[in-house]
C-alpha cells in the first residue's frame, strides 16, 4: 500500500489474518502505518523510482491516498505491476472534471458543473446555477481543502486569483448527506455495504451512522445501485465510496474516492467483514466478504485534535466510562482539528449509540464531554 | 510480549487501535507474530540476558507462553521490570503440583490428585481413585503433551521410566467440557467472558461454542465466580483460562492459563471487547472492556495442518462459499496435525453456525467437507 496514514495503518491490522504479507510505502518511519507495519518501507510516492523499487515483489499495489501521479501508475503498469485501483479508474479520483464528464456519461445525477477559468465563466455559470457557486480545485483536494463556499463574484474572484485549475458546481441544498461503500475486483465481483449517513463540518467527516436513519427503502437501493453502477462503469478495483447528498429531488453523487474510507469505518465491529479487509479481498481478487450489520447499528464518530495533546490520560476515563465503546487511535501528534482517532458504538438504540460515541469522541478531543 | 506465536500475532493486531506499542520476543524471524509486528526482537526467552535486553523500554512484560524460568521472572521482577502476571502468579501456570495445591487451599473443586514418583504410588492412588489414572508432567506440558491416560499399572510404568516428574489425576467422567475466560488487573478489576464450550480430541482443542448450549444458568454463574475466585486467589493479572469439567455432580476445574486462550478465540468477532485487547487493558491497568457476546453466539474451529501444505488455493473456496465466515491464518508452515489458523462463524442458531464452521475448517485442513 502507498501512504501510510490511518486507512494503511488500519488496513496492516486486517492482513494478518487472511495470511496476506503487507507493505506500506511511508514517507517518515513515524507516519501511522509506519509505527506499526513490519514491512515499513521509506520513499516518496511522487518519485517513480521509490515507486518501482517499492512494487519489487508486490503481487498487488495499492493506495492509502489519491495523489500517486497519473503517470508514474501508468508507468508501473506497463512495466507489469497490478497496480489497484488502476490509473484509468483512479484519475476519476484524482481530477474532479474527469470525474464530471464520466459520471454524465453514466447518466448519474451531479449537481451542474462547468470548468472555469475566469471571472467571467464563474459569473455566467451563476446566471444559471445561482449562487453561491461551488469552486473546487480539479486535482489535490481533500478534507474540505480546495473547497470554496463563494456567495459573490468578489468571493470566486479571490479564488480565481490563485491560479489554482478550478471546476465550479451548483450549491445544493441538501437535506442531508449520504455514502454508499462499494467492493468491487478484477472479476467484477461486487459487495455494497448498507447506506450510511455522514455528518461534515468545514468539509471534515465528523460522523457516520450507520444504517442511515429513516432512509426510504427505495432510496437506499438507489444509493446502492448508482454504487454499484460507478464502480462498474469506472472500472474500479478495490473500495468505492462514493458521496451523496439526499435532496427533495433524490440523490446526488457529490464526491467519490477508491479507497477505505472515513465513512466506512465503522465497518470494523459494525459490518461483517470490516471495510480494511474487503479492500485486501477485493485487490487481490479474493472472494469478497459479507457487508452485512454485524449489529443493529453502528454510529462513528471521528476524534479531531484538541489543544491538549496528551490523549493517554483522556483514553483511560473513556475506557471505564463506557467499557463497550471501540475506540482506534491513530498514532499521530495531536494538533488541533486533526483526526487523531475514531470511536464506534453499536446497539439497536441508534440515538443511544450516536451520544455514546460522541461523548466518548468528544472526551477524547478536549476532555469535556459534549 | 515474549513468544511469537499466534497469541502474540493476534495480539499486535489489536494493539495499535489502543495507541500501543508492541514488541515481541521471538525465536526466529518467521515466527507467527514475528512476521506482522513491526517491533520485532530476535532472542531467547530462556536466557535472562536476553529477555532483561528485551525489557528495555517497556512498560509492562507479558507472555504468550507459560515457559520463561520462573528465575527469570523474579530476577527480571527484582529489577524493576513491570512483569504481568507476575511469578508468584504464574508459576500455578507452570507447575501442575503449585496449581492443584493452591485450588485446594481456595476450596475449588478438582479432580482428586497426588503427586506420585514410583509405581507404588500410582496403584496407591488407584486404589482410591481407580483406573485409569491421568499422569501429567509437573511442569512443560500443554496441548496433550505431558498428559498420560494410563489404563493399567502396566501403561503407569511405562510413564514413569522416562523420569519425568508427575502427578496422578482421578479420571474424570465428564459430560461436557467448559472453559471460562477472565480478566484482571493489577487495580483487582475483573471482567468475565460468557462460558463457552470446548471440544478437545487428543488434548487438542477442535471446537469452541460461545456461550455455552444449554448450560443451566445456575452453571454458568458458578463457572464465572470460580473463574474470578481463582484469578483473584492466584493474582492473576491480564487473562486467565480456566479449563472445567462439566459433571453430573458439579462443575472440576481442569487446566489454567495465564495469556490469551484458544478458547477464547471467538472473542475477536463474537464478543465486544476481543481477548487480545483486554488480555493489553489488564496488564497496563487499563479499564477493561465489555466481555458481553457482540453476537446471538459464536463458533469458533481451529484448523489443523493437513497433507497438502496449499492452504492458500484451498482460502479462496472458503471465502467464495461462506462470505461470513471469519478466517484468521498464522503464517505457519502446515505439518500435519498443527493448528495453523481458525475460523469463526456468528449467528443467533448455534448449530448453524456451528456448521458452518466445521465445513471451512475442514476444508482449508484437507480440501474435504466435513
Amino acid at each position: 500500500m502507498i501512504g501510510a496514514g490511518q486507512l494503511a495503518r488500519m488496513t496492516c491490522q486486517a492482513a494478518p489474518s487472511l495470511g496476506i504479507g503487507f507493505r506500506v510505502l511511508a514517507g517518515a518511519a513515524d507516519e501511522s502505518a509506519a509505527q506499526v507495519c513490519a514491512q515499513t518501507r521509506l520513499g516518496d510516492y511522487r518519485s517513480l523510482d521509490d515507486l518501482r523499487e517499492f512494487a519489487i515483489g508486490c503481487d498487488v499495489v495499492t493506495f492509502d491516498h489519491e495523489h500517486v501521479p497519473g503517470a508514474h501508475l501508468l508507468a508501473l503498469q506497463q512495466a507489469g505491476v497490478r497496480v489497484r485501483p488502476g490509473p484509468a479508474a483512479l484519475r476519476h479520483a484524482q481530477d474532479k472534471q474527469e470525474l464530471r464528464d464520466q459520471l454524465a456519461k453514466l447518466g448519474m445525477a451531479c449537481p451542474r458543473f462547468a470548468p472555469v477559468a475566469g471571472p467571467g465563466e464563474v459569473s455566467g455559470f451563476a446566471e444559471v446555477a445561482g449562487w453561491p457557486v461551488v469552486l473546487k480545485a480539479v486535482t489535490g483536494g481533500y478534507d474540505g481543502r480546495g473547497v470554496w463556499v463563494c456567495e459573490s463574484p468578489d468571493q470566486a474572484d479571490a479564488v480565481l486569483e490563485t491560479g489554482v485549475k478550478l471546476i465550479a458546481e451548483e450549491y445544493v441544498a441538501f437535506d442531508r448527506e449520504l455514502a454508499v461503500l462499494v467492493a468491487r475486483s478484477p472479476s467484477g465481483q461486487a459487495a455494497v455495504y448498507p447506506v450510511v449517513q455522514t455528518v461534515q463540518v468545514d468539509g471534515i467527516c465528523r460522523e457516520v451512522l450507520a444504517p442511515a436513519p429513516g432512509l426510504a427503502e427505495a432510496s437506499a437501493i438507489e444509493a446502492q445501485r448508482l454504487g454499484v453502477a460507478i464502480a462498474a462503469g469506472l472500472g474500479v478495483t478495490g473500495l468505492l465510496a462514493v458521496e451523496l447528498f439526499e435532496t427533495a429531488d433524490g440523490l446526488l453523487v457529490n464526491e467519490l474516492a477508491m479507497r477505505p474510507h472515513n465513512s466506512g469505518h465503522w465497518t470494523i465491529e459494525g459490518a461483517r467483514t470490516s471495510q480494511f479487509e474487503q479492500h485486501l479481498r477485493a485487490v487481490l481478487d479474493l472472494p469478497l466478504g459479507a457487508p452485512t450489520m454485524a449489529a443493529g447499528g453502528a454510529v462513528m464518530v471521528n476524534v479531531l485534535g484538541g489543544a491538549d495533546p496528551d490523549l493517554r490520560s483522556r483514553l483511560t476515563h473513556v475506557m471505564a466510562a463506557d467499557p463497550a465503546v471501540k475506540v482506534h487511535l491513530y498514532g499521530k501528534t495531536v494538533r488541533p482539528g486533526r483526526k487523531v482517532g475514531h470511536v464506534t458504538a453499536l446497539g439497536d438504540d441508534m440515538a443511544a449509540a450516536a451520544g455514546r460515541a460522541r461523548r466518548a469522541a468528544s472526551y477524547l478531543s478536549t476532555g469535556a464531554e459534549q
